[in-house]
């Protein structure tokens, strides 16, 4: 069966690959499957057929022989279930790779979305430039303590998996803010990541969406 | 091997169950697991010993038989993968219920998480008053799909599992702000959850050791 994903039909990022449908994209070329993208305008993202998969009125969803999911984290976990490349075998080792995923979404994104809001959503409001600095700490801190753990480790535990796909992701949004290049480790580990012919694949097909040619 | 998990010497909430390990706990119970406990100072969640096994100094975490986990989500669904009663055998709607785990952590509490940064974070800055309002909007545009899409259900999917569990746990934290009542059908469903024998044992537990009778 094909398996079918979800995209903006124009990322409000234009192009630079921080839209979810990304890391759904890397996870499936890691995996070496195909897939197709139907493209999802702001409108229809709130409309009763997309709202149907997902609840939340967002993207990416992917649908696969009568499973529809939405949610980016449970559809690469379900990739990297079904298919070899993204979690390792050991049950330790597989164990540690799915709790970076839920790491990398939960305890270190939290920070950086708020860094979204108080940059874009409340950029208007009176407290948008006094409250900045105090989001960004929130965020130094996660990264403090994530460079520690990471060392010079090439991954957060041992071999690539979806935890460093995910965790990689995440990071990315911060190269903007500059606040990533204040720990080198860290921006060598997202260099790796970004270095990856999956990602590099995944990249160039939201690219070509977002950012056509002539 | 025993299972040890690690809680608050003294919880922020004062055992009203919104502290993270009684979200462990509950899943333990539903797999009918025993379980030993290592309470921690707020000191000593900052110190190398407890920073070796949670890298970000918080709890809960979760050790048996050399496997060290951190991160609530990671921690239930390792509990929930290797013990019956937390995920539906069916492939498919085990796929759904991983989606709603994710979706409890990833969708609905990340706004939730920002009500306590504007409650108790940022209760003194001089934005508080004029922000809550928009932070609680938010919230409620996540509760208002998710009551869409719960409905007349008993569960978010068929029988109960783990994304009920950490769904129903995210909720339990806006019951103090009253959001919760807003949506009956979300009320509810809480309350179902909360009626389970199994999340009554985790809640007893964690309030013996935050508000010890006499």
């Amino acid at each position: 069966m094909t398996i079918v994903i979800t995209a903006f039909e124009r990322s409000p990022d234009g192009g630079k690959g921080l839209a979810r449908d990304t890391r759904v994209r890397w996870a499936l070329e890691e995996a070496g499957l195909p897939y197709e993208v139907r493209l999802v305008s702001f409108q229809a993202m709130k409309e009763p057929a997309h709202m149907a998969v997902h609840p939340f009125g967002q993207i990416p969803t992917f649908e696969e022989d009568g499973l529809a999911l939405f949610e980016t984290g449970a559809i690469i976990f379900h990739i990297a279930e079904q298919h070899g490349g993204l979690l390792p075998d050991d049950a330790h080792a597989r164990a540690r790779a799915i709790m970076w995923m839920f790491a990398a979404l939960n305890t270190v994104e939290v920070p950086v979305l708020d860094l979204t809001i108080a940059r874009f959503v409340e950029h208007d409001k009176p407290w948008a430039k006094e409250r900045l600095p105090i989001v960004q700490d929130r965020i130094r801190q996660r990264l403090r303590e994530l460079a520690t753990r990471l060392g010079d480790g090439e991954w957060l535990d041992g071999a690539f998996s979806a935890g460093d796909l995910l965790m990689v992701s995440v990071l990315l949004r911060l190269r903007p803010s500059g606040m990533l290049d204040e720990f080198p480790n860290l921006a060598a580990y997202v260099a790796r990541g970004e270095a990856r012919p999956a990602y590099q694949r995944a990249f160039a097909a939201q690219l070509a969406i977002n950012a056509p040619p002539g």
